[in-house]
């Protein structure tokens, strides 16, 4: 895996900027959360880098990037390395930048927060709830950890999502600016249209240095979990909540048994067996308007109100929103490690009863775990079922099934960004690779356009780049 | 129209609380914007009080009651009296109660406002917004000259709404608290379910002395009309904006030429022939999101941008709020006195074809004005068309072929609770009402239940009450 570029040269032209090349470190940094798909773990398991650069100002990203073009050296952005699909994984080794010591908040004004990339999501609140009661608008589960530049490269929504939507929707992010792949790299400032060349595109096209993003009011969030007989009730539940226009909440969760019982180990004592669930962030002053909407679901129960518990007892129990989104897969696959997932649109405005279809078709195989979320205007839900792993072949069988009842699948076992999304080649992000990355260094295997245009989605093919078929074979 | 209760035992009673019984001035707080509607001009055009009391703390509040209570003497509160529906208009005479002196704002805290029921809408904003950068969640056009209380008593939704929903959804008002009408007064604080027994029940059964608001996030919000060639796309394009998750507005309001040509005096050099128009108030950091969305219309054309026009050039121009809801209404009829309007709720799924078909059929007799809102979880809109006034009989033939064709009517010339809204006997109101107004001596005449319970609002039958009937006949 070593000696495929001359990483001395590289270190030497890099002198001043922080590098490590210790086998254990780089590996350790060579990495992201690949392995909750056991298709990405088994194709990615051995890839590694061959330089962490942890560059601590935009110049040093210009620098580190003229120079690695200088050599041909790639390399692969990394913010948390929280990702799961592989987006920070180096498949062509070279060099991991390394953006966690990126860090700074440098503006702060009413609805707007400007940050570099390596901002954690919980920090930037933090910093804007002190300076004026604001807060981002949605944030993934790995909040605490998690880059706002990872988020924006490799993310789609999460918590806050039933407000604002996903990180697509217009509006959702003001502007960023990147460094180009050059041997004179340039810094552009991307608003408006052009922030779709590079959101959500893996850093393959250009190097994020500094974001803006919308807030909104950051009031208390109070977490209550709701238990119900069977999920179908839960899904109602969580549908009509969502629905209720004047009920401010953050997030709206229902989880099947026998998930919570099984995983949510800390909170065992809250979690009767058979209960479904809801997990809820609903703003404090909402609480009253909260009860009165509870009452009128009559097999609704309380199983769980942070407010009411001493916060001596709340000691070590984890937050709703780390038992929510993709932290509900993360505290399966603790426990056991055969358990995967999907990630499912059901769109509205059939979405109870197609989950109540797909569950039914699954039994066992496939639990559920809804995310209500805002998506064009309408209340739906995603899911983010989990599904015990038996076989690959398997496993695609069920995503077929699940899109011939008529639920898309967004794949998080596939490391490539268009066969995680949406299946076809995103036009604007290959023409801003072409520019911006004339020499394909960024991110390489991640974007199929620019390494296969032929390569038809439609075959239903897994694509496999080349220089890891080269190691896998 | 004097003589009917004691009015000088009255006014000795109340020494030391602000009271006026000089005839112009009584007069003058007797009405409200009833004249808004030709029906209820013609039916209370006469109504007058005796005797104007402006209590200032909520002690006089319970003073007043208990001394009119004592002496018999109806009982009418109001706020800035700039309701339309004839809320405000004392049918028996009696005290005009004008809380408008009542206007402290006592508490503000994350998410949360307290405040006396005179305080006006605008004059809470301005406090919230300098306190912590927060501001209340909708408020009507009148938000200038409208208070808090006559809001809650009276009124439905307005700018905001679009976010909200109305001042029905659970969560849009977290407390009230109200002085019965009794011997012995009560003070009570509703929450909860308790809510619903005084909201928008025209001071019928209580006294709001004080009210708790939700807070949102305040934002510098930008003016900007859009204009169109047709009323369908103009309608079409609110609704795709109001469907846009993570672009932050405020108001969406689409109206139809010639309305803004001939009614909206001001703007006219922004306003050319023909152009139907769609009033926004973005949020300035969601302008470049806006900006972007705009392309997807391709004969959008921005007729007005407030934060391109230098402050010196927008003076006089009323503000987007002040051309919409009722403002709309009120400007028309200030150019043309024989126009009048109705209240239309176009649901969805199907609000777009229903607009376009319900216009269809009436040609210019109905001239489109809608406001786009959120409802039950959905994007939809309410109108507020204006109509060329001809007849009362005329009058309600529009309204049943809109009810007839799928389109409900919130009729806007009608005095009474019921008629106004959801024709039929609310049994929490007039249960509540047995409870704290017993001698039925608070604002008479306005709830059909409690005047007369065999009332049969199937028959579509108006209502009248007797001392008017008496007045008119």
């Amino acid at each position: 895996m070593t000696a495929r570029y001359d990483i001395a040269a590289l270190k030497t032209a890099l002198d001043g900027i922080k590098t490590e090349d210790n086998a254990a470190l780089v590996k350790q940094k060579s990495r992201d959360f690949f392995w909750y798909s056991p298709v990405l773990k088994r194709q990615l398991e051995h890839v590694v880098g061959d330089l962490v650069v942890t560059p601590r100002t935009r110049d040093e990203v210009v620098r580190t990037l003229a120079e690695a073009h200088r050599l041909g050296v790639p390399v692969t952005p990394r913010g948390s390395g929280t990702g799961n699909y592989g987006q920070a994984m180096p498949l062509s080794g070279g060099v991991i930048l390394n953006l966690a010591e990126m860090r700074n908040i440098t503006r702060i004004a009413p609805g707007r927060v400007t940050c570099e990339p390596g901002a954690i999501l919980s920090d930037i609140d933090a910093a804007t709830r002190a300076h004026s009661g604001q807060e981002l608008r949605m944030h993934p589960s790995t909040y605490a950890t998690a880059s706002i530049g990872g988020f924006i490269a490799g993310g789609s929504g999460g918590i806050g999502s039933i407000n604002w939507g996903g990180l697509r929707d217009l509006g959702n992010i003001l502007s960023v600016e990147v460094v180009t792949m050059e041997a004179a790299p340039r810094v552009l400032r991307l608003t408006g249209a052009d922030l779709a060349k590079v959101t959500h595109a893996y850093g393959t096209n250009g190097i994020i240095t500094e974001v803006e993003m919308p807030l909104t009011a950051a009031y208390p969030w109070v977490d209550v979990i709701v238990g119900f007989d069977d999920f179908a009730e839960a899904a109602r539940f969580g549908n009509a909540l969502g629905e209720q226009d004047g009920l401010l909440t953050k997030l709206i969760t229902p989880i099947a048994a026998p998930i919570p019982q099984r995983y949510f180990l800390r909170h065992k004592r809250f979690l009767p067996d058979g209960k479904s669930i809801v997990l809820v962030m609903v703003a404090d002053h909402a609480k009253d308007a909260f009860n009165l909407f509870l009452r009128r679901f009559s097999k609704a129960e309380v199983l769980f109100d942070a407010s009411q518990i001493p916060e001596q007892d709340r000691e070590g129990l984890p937050v709703n929103n780390e038992l929510s989104w993709n932290h509900t897969t993360l505290r399966a696959l603790r426990v056991d490690p055969a358990i995967t997932y999907l990630q499912v649109l059901y769109p509205f405005p059939h979405q109870l009863d197609l989950v109540t279809k797909i569950h039914a078709r699954f039994g066992d195989e496939v639990m559920g775990h809804l995310e209500f979320v805002r998506f064009d205007g309408k209340i739906t839900c995603f899911g983010l079922p989990l599904v015990r792993f038996t076989t690959e072949p398997r496993l695609d069988e069920i995503i077929r099934i699940h899109e011939d009842m008529g639920a898309p699948i967004f794949n998080p076992h596939r490391y490539t960004l268009e066969e995680g999304g949406m299946k076809q080649t995103d036009a604007l992000q290959l023409a801003f690779k072409r520019e911006a990355d004339p020499q394909g260094l960024l991110n390489p295997g991640k974007m199929v356009a620019w390494d296969d245009p032929a390569f038809d989605f439609a075959t239903g093919k897994t694509y496999l780049y080349p220089s890891l078929a080269a190691t896998l074979a």
